[in-house]
């Protein structure tokens, strides 16, 4: 078996016209579904979206980035436990699950199947690219889907035979972020270390310059992820929880 | 391509004696490393325990169960916003992350590289199986393990070479759980005849028996994840999270 595919995957932000059947995700979800999940009650739901009004909106939850416009396809997938409840209200029992531990398990269920899904589709030649802006806009999203009590989205994924053949980017090495019976305690000399590959890497160099920064982690804190805005979206993401029954 | 692999995959829980070399560990480490990750900052960690005295008493944390104590490696997998945070106090930045979306977006991160480990682990033959026993002890196995502020264990991959086949288990069917363009209100009559899959499956009835419940759900909701016990653990992730810093 070739492992090639896994070394050299890229995610795609730009899409050709080709159809993508409703035959093939079908295919892609069904296959992804033998995925491990926890105890087996397959405590996700996924919602796809192609073309038309609410489409639209829901690029706009994702401020209408180029990968979510061009996709052929989104996929929003859920932490969901409301399925599992109702089974279980018709059953003579009552679920337990809209607490922390409930909304862990669905979350862990719903991203396990989003990465199945994600390998499945590349493995197949089409091209995908998750939409973190599915936590920013998590309760305008559940609005918008109709989503019930017990479901959040919490991946999205835009979907398409590929454009492009997508972007190089470095990644850290194991010998850093595994550890061998303890989690060690790296001096400032090896976390420096660690994180050369992406300081050095040529992209990177660009994108601090494009930013007016000195260093890449500036760019990351200051600019895309600012501690102001992680908390604003940190407290929505607690009320919407709730609101959620988790 | 043959994707034969995704439908007839099956979690192992008796493994071989048969080595699995620190090598073949690296190789899949560094291919699951190329999967989508949030703006590539690679929020994870891994810690590897084969044996040995820090191995038995995580095995404890386990309750012992057989796939923890017959694996012969454990893979303990784990959100970390720690690395990215101390790269950032090294480059004249301050990371924001210690909050809810810090933990989500982490804990994202580190499930698909879980899963990305998985697949790859699983397609060169080896067997895994996902205890889920780590999030009931998330507190003991971070003291265990030394984790430092800002990193939560959020999967454990017991792997080895499979000793049995695995066991057959059934999935509800994409029809059920795929939603078109919104979240579709089932009926009571569509949710029973989609977990009629589950309720009617030979060995679940076998399970309902053996656990003197009338129903698979009752074996789900009253002895294996009661709600008193789901509400006792949700209670310590709280603090443990507050503690870890988010």
């Amino acid at each position: 078996m070739n492992f090639d595919y896994f070394k050299n995957r890229k995610s795609i932000r730009r899409f050709s016209n080709r159809e993508v059947s409703d035959e093939m995700l079908d295919e892609i979800f069904e296959l992804a579904s033998h995925a491990p999940n926890t105890g087996n009650m397959q405590l996700y739901s996924v919602v796809v979206n192609r073309e038309g009004d609410t489409r639209k909106q829901l690029e706009a939850c994702h401020f209408n980035q180029p990968a979510s416009t061009g996709a052929t396809v989104l996929v929003t997938v859920c932490a969901d436990i409301n399925g599992f409840s109702r089974w279980a209200s018709l059953s003579d029992a009552k679920a337990g699950f809209n607490n922390l531990l409930g909304f862990l398990s669905s979350m862990t269920d719903a991203v396990i199947l989003a990465q199945q899904i994600v390998t499945i589709a590349e493995m197949k030649g089409l091209g995908t690219c998750y939409l973190g802006t599915v936590t920013y806009n998590a309760d305008k999203i559940s609005k918008l889907l109709r989503l019930p009590s017990g479901v959040v989205p919490v991946a999205c994924i835009a979907l398409g035979w590929p454009e492009e053949g997508g972007v190089e980017s470095e990644r850290l090495l194991p010998s850093f972020w595994v550890h061998k019976e303890h989690y060690r305690d790296d001096s400032d000399a090896e976390i420096r270390k660690a994180y050369g590959v992406k300081d050095e890497f040529g992209p990177n160099q660009t994108f601090i310059k494009e930013n007016g920064k000195e260093t890449l982690a500036q760019v990351f804190c200051d600019v895309r992820y600012p501690r102001k805005m992680n908390e604003e979206v940190s407290a929505m993401l607690e009320s919407f929880l709730k609101e959620k029954g988790f």
